[in-house]
This record gives structure tokens, sequence and C-alpha cells, in this order.
């Protein structure tokens, strides 16, 4: 598996040369997004795609400054549904319905056992769920990046009711969860470009029972 | 890449036949979660791995009788840090120091920006920090075990408290957050096999601004 090999080789980059990453590049990267697994399948989650230095500017503020959001190719702010509501279930059995060509009244059972789990939570709980699954995403964007050998930042340190205001997400039922940095590490810059993955040891991280 | 291939292959087994992974994928599966980010690199979880036919039975009533439970070859239990702790930050900051031969003192400003950030925090926010770093972790291992063509069903749905119960996982200072189950999907008993993978089309989950 060359996995590995691009896990070791990835490192969340602190600063990248501002080269573009090709657009052949990054629909792979989204198409490896688009596939990544979420909760029911519901994908309660868009990503914004942003590569226009201007806006890259305004957000870098929010962003505590970091030379990453300037210094990327593309910014991939991934930004979680407030709430999940029957309308947004509805609409993912619609999808399913039209890709797997089966009648929504077959689909009952499935509808029920989403609208079951999710529609009762509270609206903060139901956000917060919405927010873990844009973590899984971003677990599959990493690996992909580094598969593609497309250097990368994710950041979650930023202030995302700024963010939020900045691109207009409140009225689209959203709230940015994590930012994700995508360009060419720099080497000379990087103080970190070399330096050894630190990880517990698998005695520490891992317990057989 | 290949990873788009795999990505397309994978899905979450509803049956399982009970056949066992290999000892040397599971050992490249959680070489990959052990290679996973995380924030600050704090990795603020411990996998569980159980393969006790007898623990698993356990565990299937608190996973509302899932037949994978007992049908897979290994579960993996991750399991987040209850709280992140000025003691847990030090032990991650004397590993930083050992694996990259750095003095301790030359990491002050690392460990004061992890503190800075995380021990302000209340604790059920350090908690639920701690859980999106574990569903991260996840989208590495979905990933990882579909390019080893391994089968897994990735699970929401169990009485975390009960598992924890089970497992002793409060005197440990952990809380269950994903059940993992790894296995070969049984191709004749699971309908969802062959089933077309449901995603929203890229205009829908992508925005370029």
């Amino acid at each position: 598996m060359t996995l590995l090999e691009s896990l070791k080789w990835r490192y969340a980059a602190k600063r990248m040369t501002g080269a573009k990453v090709s657009e052949e590049k990054i629909e792979l990267l989204l198409e490896a997004i688009r596939l990544s697994a979420s909760g029911f399948g519901l994908q309660p989650y868009q990503v914004l795609i942003i590569d226009n230095p201007d806006l890259k500017s305004k957000i870098q503020p929010i962003a505590y400054g970091q030379p990453q959001i300037v210094e990327s190719s593309h910014l991939l702010v991934f930004a979680a549904w407030n709430e999940v509501t029957e309308d947004k279930i509805n609409h993912f059995i619609n999808t399913v319905s039209t890709q797997r060509n089966v009648p929504i009244e077959a689909l009952g059972d499935y509808k029920n056992a989403i609208a079951g789990s999710l529609l009762r939570l509270p609206q903060d709980v139901q956000a917060t769920w919405a927010a873990k699954q844009v973590y899984l995403a971003m677990g599959t964007a990493l690996t992909a990046a580094a598969e593609l050998r497309i250097d990368t930042t994710p950041m979650e340190g930023f202030v995302p009711a700024q963010l939020d205001e900045l691109l207009g997400l409140k009225e689209k039922g959203l709230h940015s969860v994590l930012i994700l940095a995508v360009g060419e590490r720099h080497e000379e810059a990087d103080f970190m470009t070399g330096a050894a993955k630190v990880r517990y040891p698998k005695e520490e991280l891992f317990v057989r029972l």
C-alpha cells in the first residue's frame, strides 16, 4: 500500500510557495471529498472553494494571520449544516431514489431511520453532529491530497463567526468548521519541512482486548 | 490515483461473512490510523481492538443488535479523551522532544499554544473536540481500509455509556465515539452489496467563490 508512504510524506505545511495546483488535481481531490463516508450518507455540509486573492486577504486576519491563507493555491472552507430538517432528509431521499432508481415509497424505512435518529435532537446537537461529519471528510481529503502529492494545512484556528459573516454562511444555513489550505510547501521558509513526524507509539495508541 | 477506485469500492457493509482479516493487513490499517492527522498532533484518543467472540457478543445488544458486530473479523472502538489536561500536554511535548531529539525547553511556544487553546475550554467542549479528532482518524481509517480491500462498517449507532461501562473506559478517562467493524462483506446476505453509491452531485456539494 503506497498510502502509508503518502501519510508519512504529508504534514501540515506552515508556509506555502503560492504555486497553483492544477485544476485536474483539484478536481480529483474534490471527487475524493464527494466520495467520503458520512453518517447515514447524509453529507451534511458544503465545501466552498476560494482562489480569489482579495477574498483570501480578507480571510487571513480571521485566521490569526496564518501565512498559508494567502500563500495557498486554493482554500477549501468546510461548512456544516446548522440543523437537520425534514426538508433536507426529503431531499436526500429523493437523491437516493434518483441515483438508485428506486421508488420513494420503497425508502420509507431508510427515511424513518434517519428522521428518528436526527430530527429529535436539539438544534445545537444536530450542528455538532454535522460538524463531526466534516472532520471525517477532512480525514478523507488529507489522505487523498497526500496521494496526489498536494500539500495541505488543515486549520481549526480561525474565528468561525467572522468567517460565516464574511462568506454569508448563516443565510445558507451553514457554519464554517474547518479550512483546508491547498498548495505547495515552501521547503526553505517552512521550519517544519523535514521535521520528524511525531506520533504516539502503537503500544500507547492501541489496546488489544 | 487508485484512491478514487478504492473509495468507490468501499461501502458500509450491512452483513459480513465472519472471515478473518490477516494480522498483516490489520497492522497496516492500524499504522494508517496512527499516522492520521489531528489537532496540534495531539491524537486525543485510543483505539481498542477486539476480536474475542464473547466480548463481541456482549457488545452486540449495545449496538442495537447489528449483525456486523459479531460477523466482523475485528472491532475497533475509537475512544476519545474525556478532557485535555496539563499532564496530557506535557506527555505529548515529551513525546515530541524524544522523537524529534529537541530539548523540552525549545518547545515552550508549542506547548503554550496547545495549552492556551485547549486548557481554558470547559471539559465538555474538550471532550467534543477530542471526539472530532476521532472522526478525522475514521476518515483516514476508512480510506486506508478501502485501499487494502478490507471491508468496514463505521458505526455511530450504539449506546456510548453502556459501551464505556462494559470496557471500563471511564476509569481510563475515555469515552467511546465510534465503532469500526472490520471484515469481509457478505455478498449474498447484504442487500446493499452492489447498490449504486449515492452522493450529492458536485454542483450541489461544492461552491466556487
